[in-house]
């Protein structure tokens, strides 16, 4: 409970998210940066030369000389520019008269988003010309002297539309792509929450910051860990997915209190969310159980196979055909799943093939123990009990966008909403051999305390000690309480998981010296930010992002290393027989 | 000058190393980290069942019932044990009446080590008992309830013992050497200080803390990075030596103040340190330019070739022969240079095949030219002149550490002596073909603004904007002036150093668009953590250091993978033909 409510007093000291503003203004907008960093009371004019930021300027300024630095973000009919900087705009009137032609010439003939110095005095706008969508559009500067400190060449596209352009160009330009105030605002917001972070845990609560390697030895089974061949012949270290066993290390070593702003190497793919929001997973099996519908009947006859559905209140007033079918297709193409929708009000002709297939009589049952409403929509679908789960989750997320970009109001962006996920199952048959078990999270995790006679008798039934945060129906974060207890860990390697446990004897071994028992949790930090600033992407809150395929498309990697540079490590590239014709271009 | 300011202040509010002291003692020791956390009111007891630490219980506790969790560190004729955590020691009264049999049991038969957790009453010690060494030596605690939360086996060896153990022995089990008195100060001195800095950029300086990538495209000519195999055929990541183009690249994407604390993969070499302390390095060259000694002979006819001297002071009294012997042999073996030790007092005999070599003339030189008195040894080498300088630096440092162990005091610990070395060349002529050249530091350093007509003309005269941060002697930081033009980085990269461009490409058109002037610097988190700990080793800084050799023993890595396992990244382990026999085993 301490993260939520920590997280959303931080918040409140924090500036507002802004997605759902239409068009960004760089004036208005910048307002909450300089509101936050103004409460800071940053020294952002020490050690430089520049006096003042841009975006700091105002009435009260009035009549000082200042000294600023920014890149032109405007020119109007070479009488004035807008001078950017992060902190925010400031207008700059170019002087018309002779003496001052050398500025002049700077200032008119530089090209947009070049570097100027400019000093001079801070003026009020001519009544009638000041404007209030800009925190500083009381004054503008009269300029005295001007220095062109780095010439721009012509831009590929204008900064404040970036975020219209594809995202590769936006990452092939990546440094161009930052200037732009979404960039700016996530990361400086990530910045600032982080180091928030860090007060709470190290300034109130004593906790320690430790870094751990990131060179270490392979995960068992650790199929999405990088190798890092050493110059020991067929040596590898593994960049870990997390420094799961260094944390439990420390704990060991009596580190009390350990945190770490970890870097985690590992493939995020795709997880379904698992939270529901705004409506129910209902179990309806028991209404198909006698039905003719061939796909359910299937469904059901297997083990945990089941019916279940979700209800998307007035769906029927919002959702278009084309809606149901990409539905359709969604669910066929990512998770091999047939839906049903289930329209509640007869009298709407939908010309669908599998309207005809609810019954009157199942059509009122449905109603009964969903408690729908005329509008609604039922979306129906038949399966393995996880998969028809992940399924729904994820089709309840997908249409709430929908609903939402048809203008129902269903979630309070200003509104943060925390859900803890308890009592997951310890373990889970495992895919290709269902009579053997596999860790539910990892093989650390203890158990349910009054589950702990079950491992003995029951292992499937035990719940674990694992927990997951879910902030706005995105899981954000989880973690567990470890096993502390050398036997029971070994028993639960050994015996229960049949791992090899050879290669984790360093673990079993300080387990065995004493190791407190521990637990704790890891945040998504990436994930975190982009459902705070509303990012649609984790790639909008990362400086410099990986594409979908890994690719850092700005500077081309990874990338071909010659064959004498493989030798130090003893390795050798394996081409594949099809791709030796595509080397040899 | 902000750094060796802000360092000092931040460490007037810290606690003191202890490399002085001679016999670790936990109780006393402890203090500081009491003193340190208490000021800033940590809530040690939220979240958890103990009431309080071990550590901050005196007698304004007296009478409170508390719950406290620790180690068993110390037990005496089964009537008290000292429990400790990582605030502190508590002593621990184990009940003696028949009531309490089950809670002596506990207390009596766990071995030490054992995590236990016991909750009773504070009370005062019986008067002549306290013990002043103990910060909380006035009180004891009245058992009423234990638990033994985890029993530990027999350790191989005692904690507080671990310091004079073997590195290897601690580094296999650094899990328990973490527990050392030595280990918990370092690591939370280390978190302590990087939350300090953190506080002194975001806070006060508005600076914006952003993760850049660590897998990331091969340097030209980076032969120390690590290689990371991708999926794709023949395409590898690197592990980027430092941030340093990501940093760049902020700097033109407008994210003015950026820092991070940045994990760099590296091999750091040893280097010998430029900073002068106790004594002078002088160039002798002109004493010895008539000689008959052949070696000096030989290095002044050399170009570059210099003879030159360091002075210890009073060296004559306190070193012994084999001190000047080793002296010898340790720059034979690791700089290939020859030392000749003058001692200036002529009575003593010290029986040395090279005494005989200097004329008493030349010592008598010798004695004007240093400034030296009787007493004093002169070393002096000849050679070239930046192997010469570099050996004597590190003679230097290793003498004073001698004398410093037979008790001269020369170097005061609580002083911190900051010194930046500028006006390094932008150049250096290359190793294997002198007349072509290469970047001293690395090919972005912007040249001094006085020299820049020199690149065009003489560019092995031009100075650079590079700075080193010294501290006590050991170069701490360094950083640069970086070239914010490109034509001028175009022209430094393709014309002065023939590097191939194609491969900085995304570097120079991101100049092109407007990149700030800018510059920053880096400060070796491990080093500078070493000497304000005054350790002996950055492995004693870092919780999970891998040896010399880049192995982590605790866990033996790097280790071999199995081939099926390289088959998704295309790689294949080439055996050196002389390892075969050695891999069959």
């Amino acid at each position: 409970m301490y993260f939520p409510s920590w997280l959303s007093q931080l918040y409140r000291g924090l500036s507002r998210p802004i997605r759902r503003t239409t068009q960004p203004i760089w004036g208005s907008l910048s307002r909450s940066l300089v509101l936050s960093s103004q409460r800071r009371n940053p020294e952002f004019s020490s050690f430089v030369v520049r006096t003042n930021t841009c975006g700091e300027l105002r009435s009260s300024h009035l009549g000082q000389e200042v000294t600023l630095c920014g890149w032109i973000q405007y020119r109007r009919q070479n009488t004035f520019l807008v001078l950017r900087d992060f902190h925010g705009l400031v207008q700059v009137i170019i002087p018309q008269d002779e003496s001052a032609a050398s500025v002049r010439k700077i200032l008119c003939e530089a090209p947009m988003e070049s570097v100027v110095q400019v000093s001079g005095t801070v003026i009020s706008r001519p009544a009638g010309q000041e404007n209030p969508k800009m925190p500083t559009g009381e004054i503008e500067i009269k300029v005295k002297t001007a220095e062109l400190l780095n010439a721009c060449k012509k831009l590929p596209f204008e900064i404040k539309d970036f975020m219209k352009k594809t995202e590769a160009l936006r990452l092939q330009y990546r440094y161009l792509d930052l200037r732009s105030f979404q960039m700016q605002y996530n990361l400086r917001l990530r910045s600032q929450m982080v180091m928030k972070m860090r007060e709470y845990l190290c300034n109130l609560h004593g906790f320690v910051d430790i870094e751990t390697p990131t060179l270490f030895k392979r995960t068992p089974g650790g199929a999405k860990e990088f190798l890092v061949p050493s110059r020991e012949p067929g040596k590898f270290y593994s960049l870990p997915q997390s420094p799961q066993q260094f944390k439990q290390l420390l704990m060991v070593g009596g580190l009390d209190r350990y945190f770490q702003v970890a870097r985690c190497y590992r493939d995020e793919g795709s997880r379904p969310d698992r939270q529901p929001e705004f409506t129910q997973i209902i179990d309806i099996s028991d209404v198909f159980r006698n039905t003719e519908i061939g796909f359910l009947q299937d469904a059901l006859s297997k083990p945990h196979g089941t019916v279940k559905a979700i209800c998307i209140p007035e769906g029927a007033k919002y959702f278009k055909r084309k809606d149901i079918e990409s539905i359709r297709k969604f669910s066929a193409d990512h998770f091999d799943q047939e839906i049903l929708p289930v329209f509640l009000n007869t009298n709407r002709n939908w010309n669908s093939p599998v309207a005809n297939f609810i019954m009157e009589l199942k059509r009122q049952e449905l109603i009964r123990l969903m408690e729908t409403q005329e509008e609604d929509v039922v979306l129906l679908t038949a399966g393995e009990h996880n998969k028809a789960c992940s399924l729904l989750g994820k089709l309840r997320l997908e249409c709430a966008d929908l609903l939402e970009t048809r203008g129902v109001v269903l979630r309070d962006p200003t509104l943060f909403s925390f859900l803890w996920v308890v009592d997951f199952p310890l373990f889970l048959p495992k895919e290709e051999n269902p009579r053997e078990l596999e860790s539910a999270h990892h093989p650390f995790t203890a158990p349910h305390p009054s589950d702990i006679h079950l491992l003995y008798t029951e292992p499937k039934k035990v719940r674990s000690q694992h927990y997951d945060l879910v902030l706005n129906g995105n899981e954000i974060g989880g973690g567990s309480i470890r096993i502390h207890n050398a036997e029971l860990q070994q028993y639960i390697l050994a015996t229960l998981l049949k791992e090899d446990v050879k290669l984790l004897s360093h673990m079993l071994q300080a387990l065995d010296y004493g190791a407190p028992p521990h637990g704790g949790i890891a945040l998504g930090l990436d994930r975190l930010i982009c459902v705070v600033t509303g990012s649609p992407s984790i790639r909008d809150v990362i400086a410099f992002p990986k594409s979908f395929r890994g690719h850092d498309l700005m500077s081309n990697t990874p990338d071909s290393i010659p064959p004498e540079e493989l030798k130090p490590y003893h390795i050798q590239v394996s081409w594949p027989t099809d791709s030796k014709a595509a080397k040899a271009h």
